[in-house]
This record gives structure tokens, sequence and C-alpha cells, in this order.
């Protein structure tokens, strides 16, 4: 089937996105205004972008009314950011803290979860998080400001939280991370049925 | 445990960052240089951006001989690009994808996958590919031109080949189109494993 993108409706273009580029891996991001007030909010359009340096990018959007998500707000505004990750553990936190809230009311409180200070910059951490990457703002690439647009956001890690029992030796452990990836609507995957594929050399 | 990045060497902070960011979808990428040469290659650090319009993101890095990789190369030259995903049944072919062939040979034809001609563009998807999406260059966002570093870059869709049996009344399905997603080293995971999770309304 061929399809014409721009014949699509802004739902079933962000269906079709979200259904065929899986899994996803999930940012689970805190941010905070300049009067210091905590956001906290997942996002699945997120990796790693450069290791050295270390530069993680997710990609915030527009709500149906117009309004830049709080994220993306704060991000310009502060130029700081975590990018914390979830697991199976800390996954009904994670999702809760979706909820769009109140103006003035936390996620940290209503998804039940606790900011913990960072090393390097004024925004806090989630502190259930397996994994948090302190990130100083690197850049902002508007894509739109429309609704369905968004901007990809770039952060330069500055300091990593791992918990101890998933990094040994310099290897990150799956047992005990127990990492989750996300599929369209409200469906996840656990990271359990794995196979091995090695880098063939190149033909004599 | 607290990490300083800066403190890593740069395989370590490979290794930490493909072993947490995970599961990663997979770009499968062909490209073309000016001349019609063909090239093929996988990227998992690989998303979405944006939906309206719809835009993807992956980041294409440097050799160790701080060559960039010749799908960067062939994409700043050309201008376009096509972001095909791979799955359980294209997954070998996928992977031999990966092999750094030398200069002239054509990873389709050592791969085993055919190029089929686009409908917007003139660079070729693979035919075997359960999804492919026609992108012309929109902006590349250079990290750094260093090894380990790499560029970001950012393909609008302007044509989505996708199997039928896949995409049914607007959704997709992932039983017969079996993704699978990127872990560290060797490993890749299968989307079997699901849970659901609601979001939920705000507080009253």
């Amino acid at each position: 089937m061929i399809v014409d993108p721009a014949k699509l409706s802004r739902k079933e273009r962000y269906k079709l996105l979200t259904g065929t580029v899986v899994p996803r891996p999930i940012a689970w991001v805190s941010s905070m205004d300049p009067a210091g007030n905590l956001n906290l909010a997942p996002f699945s359009y997120f990796n790693a972008v450069s290791a050295t340096p270390m530069v993680l990018m997710f990609s915030a959007g527009i709500h149906p009314d117009g309004r830049k998500k709080d994220t993306w707000h704060n991000v310009e505004r502060v130029g700081e950011v975590v990018i914390n990750l979830t697991n199976e553990e800390t996954a009904e936190q994670m999702n809760r803290s979706a909820t769009v809230l109140p103006a003035g009311e936390s996620e940290f409180v209503w998804a039940g979860v606790t900011p913990a200070p960072s090393q390097t910059i004024r925004v806090p951490r989630v502190a259930e998080a397996p994994v948090s990457f302190e990130c100083r703002l690197r850049e902002i690439v508007v894509i739109s400001e429309e609704p369905g647009g968004g901007a990809a956001i770039f952060g330069e890690v500055q300091c990593i939280h791992i918990r101890d029992e998933i990094y040994q030796d310099g290897y990150v452990l799956l047992e005990p991370y127990k990492p989750i990836g996300r599929l369209a609507g409200p469906q996840y995957t656990r990271v359990n049925d794995l196979f091995e594929m090695f880098r063939l050399p190149p033909p004599e």
C-alpha cells in the first residue's frame, strides 16, 4: 500500500507513526520553570544522538489548544533538564506523570515520586528512576508550532545516576534493569524475548 | 552510582548509552551518492520527531578513522533518503547491511535485498522492508565530527510504503508486522511481551 502523508488526517499520521516506529525508548523528563515549579512527563520520541559528547534528544509537542508542552517551555527558559529512564518497576508512576494537571500542580506529587537533588544542575531528578541523565540544553530544533508538530530538544549529559546493581564492570545488565518500550495507543513491551546477531566481517 | 561522562573512555560512554537507552527502533536507511551508487545501513539512534509535518530523525556517526559514514555523506549531497523499517523476517538482511564493505560494493547485493523504485525521490527503497518512508532532507544538526560523535539527520516524509496486511482501518497491526528493537552489543528484542497502561484523567 502506498500512503501519501498529506492525505491523512493529523490523527491518522500520528497513529501510523507511533504504530510503525517501535519499540521506542522512554524519556521521563523532569524540568523546572524559572520560579522553581517542577514538571515531570514522559516522551517516547526519544533516543541517543552521540556518545562523545554524550547527547540525547527528545521531541516535545504542542497541546491541542496550540500551547507548547510545559517541558519545552521550561527547558527553553531554564536551559537544564533531567532525562530519567523508566522500567517495569516505575512504569505506573511514569504513566501517572503523563496526566495533564491543572497549572501549579506537580506531577511529582500526583505520580508519587520523589525529586532528588542533581549534582550539576538545579533541576532535580526522579529518585526512583533506575537511570537519570543530568543535561544542559544544547539546541532546540523547532519542527512546527502547530498542533501535531513539536521541537527536537538536544541535551548534553553532565552527570549520570545509575543504580549500582544495573551497571557492573562497564556493562548495563538487563535483568535488574527491566526496561520497557513504548508502542502505539496504551501498549508497552517488556524486553524479555531476546536474540543475538553479530556483525559480519566484510567479504574476502 | 554517580558517573561523570567526561571520566569514561569513548567506548565506555558508548556502552553505557546503548545499554541504558533501550529498546531502540531501527532505521534501515537507503541512500545514494551523486553518481547513483547505492548504500544501505542500519541506525538505531532513530525515532519519530513530529507527525505534522511527518518528520523522522536518525543519527549517523563517524568511522574510527574520522570519515563520516557513507549515509551521512550521501544524504548531505543528494538531499534524499529512504528510512525503511525492519522486522523479524528481515532482521538477518538488516544485520548483513551493517558490514562495512570496500568502496564501490553495494550493501543491497551483500545483504541480499532488492532496490525498488520510490514514488517521490530518486533514492530506492528496500522492496523486502515491511515499511518504508521516502524522505527529503530537512536539516542536519552536527553534534561532532570527531570519532564517537555524529549528526542528527532530519528527514521529512513524502510517501509511505506499508504492507497491506500490517495497516488495516488506520491501525498498525503488530502480529503481521513483528517489529524488533535494538539493545546493546549483539542483542535485539522481539516485541511479544506486551502490557497496557491507559492515561489517567486529571484529579477532580
